[in-house]
């Protein structure tokens, strides 16, 4: 018998903030987990959606015209192209699916470096 | 303030099992919601990545040469090509991510039909 992903167990590896970590690839996507807390950056990607899965705190998505907030369970797409900015009042986890390749700004100069957890 | 998409609550909304829900898009994938109990058929998807994430009780991904066993928060990526067998001893509710129209047995004639929740 074979183990499967614990993402709790990945997010205990690491602490730093907005750094995602890979934990997965699923269909040339990679499937991430980052622990966030503090306002990220506004920013929107054109040739992708967005998703975002919390699996542990508050996160609110910020759109320009309306806050999705999401508790643990609860998940959301932002569709390519739409401004968006993830706040955290306090520390969340949160489940990530993006092409790989995918800068986290939605511009590579600014972008986190993909790590593996 | 908008919410998101619960995904308790979209499993709250029917009982039937081996039934997934579309309960979102994302990059032209399907994100659904499945409540399974009992033995799936072998089966593989010859041109898709197969993600499970369990949400509540135990799953086991059966592969020919091992299980996969995954309890909630565990995640676990069926490589395409790969024959396997989800069986779950009792119920359990799962996170699939797949290409829209990806039929669920890999065999479109005896494939549960994509429904929304």
């Amino acid at each position: 018998m074979s183990s499967g992903i614990d993402l709790s167990e990945k997010l205990s590896t690491f602490s730093e903030h907005w750094s995602p970590r890979t934990v997965a690839q699923f269909n040339n996507c990679d499937v991430m987990v980052v622990k966030v807390q503090g306002e990220f950056v506004w920013h929107k990607h054109d040739d992708t959606d967005d998703f975002f899965l919390v699996l542990k705190g508050t996160l609110d998505i910020q759109l320009r015209d309306r806050t999705i907030t999401l508790g643990p369970g609860q998940m959301y797409v932002v569709p390519r192209g739409v401004e968006h900015r993830p706040v955290a009042r306090e520390e969340v986890h949160v489940l990530l699916i993006e092409p790989t390749g995918t800068p986290n700004t939605g511009d590579a100069a600014t972008a986190a470096p993909r790590r593996t957890a």
